[in-house]
């Protein structure tokens, strides 16, 4: 049995090649132990901060535990989320999560490890793209 | 992108086969996505409650999210377990988790599928095992 007590890993900033706006990391369980192939974090964003978009090579399962943010997939309109609400967005599928403008949001994420690789990193969600969804 | 909203997936009872007292189950992600091999659930536990022996094909990963508990894996020792504490099961672990004597505990549970299961329930945690440790 592996234990991680509270306090035990640092937070982490999100850093601003993956990210727009303040985010902070709390590590979960960030090293999958094979064959299992599941890592997880707890991530935090401030009014306004997002992901860039992005891609799961299989997929992943966002639980939604305080706040209100929004989340979008690419040629879907932009979704409300609040705390108590999880998500499923598929293998290979383009989207992007965050905070809304006003409100911050804190979310579990869990995805799994193919090859090496939970993610995927893409473009910046502009301004724009964030605002109107 | 599957949206699960805070209240639109009924509460279960933990049933009588896998826990010993009251156990809540309330459904996050049940059903894995092929290719992904991830299901969770949010499970709480009355004082008293537990999970019998069992293990897990794939591992399992809890994320304490309130009270304090009780997790023990076979031939270790009992250990408390609190609110932002992480645990990993490793594969066919025999182990149980749950409440303490006088406090609720309520995790996020999240293991994988394999051949269509993520689970093997065992015999319940007796009263002496579930008290000494």
């Amino acid at each position: 049995m592996m234990l991680n007590r509270n306090g035990s890993q640092a937070s982490m900033p999100g850093p601003a090649e993956c990210f727009t706006g303040q985010v902070r990391i709390d590590p979960i369980h960030l090293q999958a132990q094979a064959p299992s192939r599941i890592t997880s974090a707890l991530v935090t964003f401030e009014p306004g901060a997002r992901t860039n978009w992005h891609t799961h090579p299989l997929g992943q399962l966002l639980i939604v535990t305080a706040g209100k943010g929004w989340t979008q997939c690419e040629g879907e309109a932009r979704v409300e989320v609040s705390a108590g609400d999880s998500i499923w967005c598929p293998p290979g599928h383009k989207h992007w999560h965050g905070a809304t403008d006003r409100t911050a949001m804190s979310h579990i994420a869990v995805q799994e490890m193919l090859d090496g690789s939970n993610v995927t990193w893409l473009e910046p969600v502009t301004e724009p793209q964030y605002l109107e969804g």
